[in-house]
């Protein structure tokens, strides 16, 4: 069987009775921190611009966009969501082949499961499968891909909300291989956009093309076969000599790479995190705060040069790309919060004189977990702190206790307190759902939002009636 | 300046008085051999296909399909008019860089001027600049691009129409930089799509993310500035070192890629060409037929055999990219017509066997556009051709009035052929319409079409009538 075969074998035959608790539960976790992140950002001024230029070429409005009033139809929906979820960088993180996973999966299916009624299992079980191409579409391509260029989320995460989306609409084989093909032939993504709206725009575009590509194909819309192993397919031609298709189903079915999903205590560049640990720690035990710190200097792997090497800065965006800001704010602010990423927060003037006293330097000795730490404080003393592994890594993962802290301190900036921890509750226990709107209610404000359009959630109260009610 | 801006400022400068008249007339040649091939396939099923899965999606249906009675929104529009326009392969080609050219521009900018009064001033205008945009960002990464396997057509198509759109929007040049930007993150499309549908979805999604990209920018969504130019930016990811940045200014504004646009007396790949001219003219000189032709050898340029290499076919659309089939139907049949194929012409028995009788050899003193086809007959004899310059190449090009035959040829599958005879005229002259709905109205057939919608072209009839009063 070819790989694309094997893909699309999988995602037919993979039923929610096969996945073992443990992954059942990571992917409670995965949801929980991805909803999180996804009503958290929805107030943002990106999405009010989103809305505002695609909501005039809406379909019938039957979907919610998670954290927004607003509803639009499903596709752009898909599309909303996977902005808003990855808008602040804040979202999960595969560290072995460096895909933000959840956001292009999670965005198609909570745009469909808000169109109709659709049981727990059945959305987590194609949540499960969507996620585990992605990451195996990845895998095959990674590092050569994204050490290309690639913003490897969007690329991998139209296979993901292709199979997900397409295994809820039950495609046959044949539908489910030119699904993959329709995919395949849309993934795009570059870095270049990083520190501007078009990174979030990858996991959003990818959510709405892959659930494009998995309706197009039920109506027979044809692909190529061989999309992702074929000579000019997906592999060959965005990773060259340097793709592996043996990854794709090297423990198919056995393994679930959503085992080793991550997330991030911080809302940026997650090889930032060892530096705002260090920075942070060096902060709570000498008490520093503004004018403390004459000069820093960083030492980090290789890659954290390669990725946010940059100082000169004036939007908040662009600070979750620079070490040398997370450096400053977690020296100077003891934290890392959504705030510290704001356009004031870069041109705040004693974050950016710490930011400017700051130099950083490659180490190949040092892995994208590990960082040193050292400052200079205008009292003459040096500080130095080496942090080996960073809070929110594969070996040192949030709680589930904090990954309620960290949803709750997200939704609220959306909709009221009880309503977030009425909808932490419900993603918990998402698979139990009998119909998944009622977790999509509880994710919506109220409201009429900037767009005029249908009563936010009306025909979707029956739903939440019938689930009090039963 | 970069590049980026570079085009940026090009699109936003460029006006009709400063188009010479004979880049004028090309681009009504351009847009007389895309309407004609866009209305041609409209009634094909894989439009049927596409409009059944996505009209659901639909926003209110405020532009026309060409050559369908449905109204869609215009992104959707965007995409019909790409898929049908690319569907037979009969569209334009740049021999320098191998793009379909306008499609991807013209698709979304037939879209726009349906909904809404625009001068044919302007329309042409846009072309023009979209045009020369896509064109130019293909030459920067031709040939190594598309050796990689990447449908160049989809990728450079991106930004062509998203430069057009931006015309008629009135962005600002920041908005035109960002604009390019989230086309450049979205340049997608396999080769191993080749043979299926997916290969014309290149263009029509391309009409369609362009247009998006435009409508995003346009409301202040950002981008990365540096999309085409920049480290991780479309050159370098998507060519590697193969790229050559110099060649997206040159000339830029005094010398226009649209004068070296060819159009196809065939509906196939370009390089199978110089085959079918052989063959034909072997059928024509020799009275050949069913059963006339015991074997066949061809030597062709290299690269045919790259693109065209099949012979082992069921659909209509593999007959496109088989130089097999192709020098079959010249031999057997005397012509190459849509219905050479068709799932029936591929699956003919006399076709057929010809086709396995035939070898090919690739022979690199050959070019393109140069093939010798060798025929041994029933009757012992051997004929043999040598076509020194395929017919409808840059140097051969399509007469206007080959161009009219070939439009009217396709037209009359989807409207009357007086109908036909007006969109012709109308065409032509498309630069000096007062509004180019007139056009629009002329090039869309009367009925429901498959899906449910408001009367067709119902409010455009005004714009008729006043121009038939005016």
């Amino acid at each position: 069987m070819s790989e694309t075969e094997t893909l699309a074998s999988y995602v037919l035959n993979g039923r929610f009775e096969d996945i073992p608790d443990d992954v059942r539960h990571e992917a409670a976790r995965s949801l929980v921190n991805y909803l999180g992140c996804a009503i958290g950002a929805a107030p943002d001024a990106a999405l009010d611009i989103a809305i505002r230029a695609l909501s005039p070429y809406s379909g019938p409005p039957t979907a919610s966009v998670l954290g927004r009033a607003e509803r639009l139809d499903p596709l752009h929906a898909s599309l909303m969501n996977g902005i808003s979820s990855h808008l602040y960088d804040f979202d999960d993180t595969t560290p072995q082949n460096y895909i933000h996973p959840t956001s292009p999966v999670a965005s198609a299916l909570f745009a469909y499961a808000s169109t109709m009624p659709l049981s727990g299992r059945d959305f987590v079980n194609a949540f499960v499968l969507g996620f585990e191409v992605e990451s195996r579409v990845g895998n095959a391509v990674f590092p050569a891909h994204y050490d290309a260029g690639w913003h490897i989320t969007g690329t991998a995460g139209v296979f993901g909300a292709a199979a997900a989306i397409g295994k809820l609409l039950g495609l046959t084989r044949q539908q489910m291989v030119w699904a993959i093909g329709l995919a395949a032939t849309q993934a795009a993504g570059l870095r270049e956009m990083f520190g501007s709206m078009g990174k979030p725009f990858h996991p959003g575009r990818s959510a709405q093309n892959g659930y494009t590509a998995a309706l197009l194909a039920q109506q027979g819309f044809t692909a190529g076969e061989r999309s992702i192993e074929g000579a000019r397919g997906f592999a060959v031609v965005q990773a060259a000599a340097g793709h592996d298709l043996s990854k794709i189903g090297a423990d198919l079915g056995t393994d679930f790479n959503l085992r080793r999903n991550t997330y991030k205590p911080y809302p940026c560049g997650i090889v930032n995190h060892p530096t705002i640990d260090g920075a942070i720690q060096l902060h709570d035990a000498h008490g520093l705060g503004a004018g403390s710190v004459r000069a820093v200097r960083l030492t980090v792997a290789p890659l954290v040069l390669d990725l946010c090497n940059q100082k000169d800065l004036t939007r908040g965006l662009q600070g979750k790309f620079s070490v040398y800001h997370n450096a400053a704010i977690g020296l100077v602010r003891g934290r890392a919060g959504l705030d510290e990423y704001t356009d004031d927060a870069v041109n705040d003037a004693e974050v950016r004189r710490v930011r400017e006293a700051t130099i950083a330097t490659g180490d190949a000795a040092l892995t994208e977990d590990q960082a040193v730490v050292e400052a200079e404080l205008a009292d003459g003393r040096t500080l130095r702190v080496f942090v080996e592994q960073s809070l929110g890594n594969i070996n040192k993962p949030l709680s589930d206790h904090q990954l309620d802290d960290k949803f709750r301190a997200q939704a609220v900036r959306a909709i009221p307190a009880a309503q977030a921890d009425a909808a932490l509750a419900l993603c918990w226990q998402v698979a139990e759902l009998p119909d998944v709107r009622e977790l999509v209610i509880a994710s919506v404000p109220a409201g009429p939002g900037i767009v005029p359009g249908g009563r936010p959630g009306a025909d979707l109260q029956a739903a939440g009636s019938a689930r009090s009610g039963g």
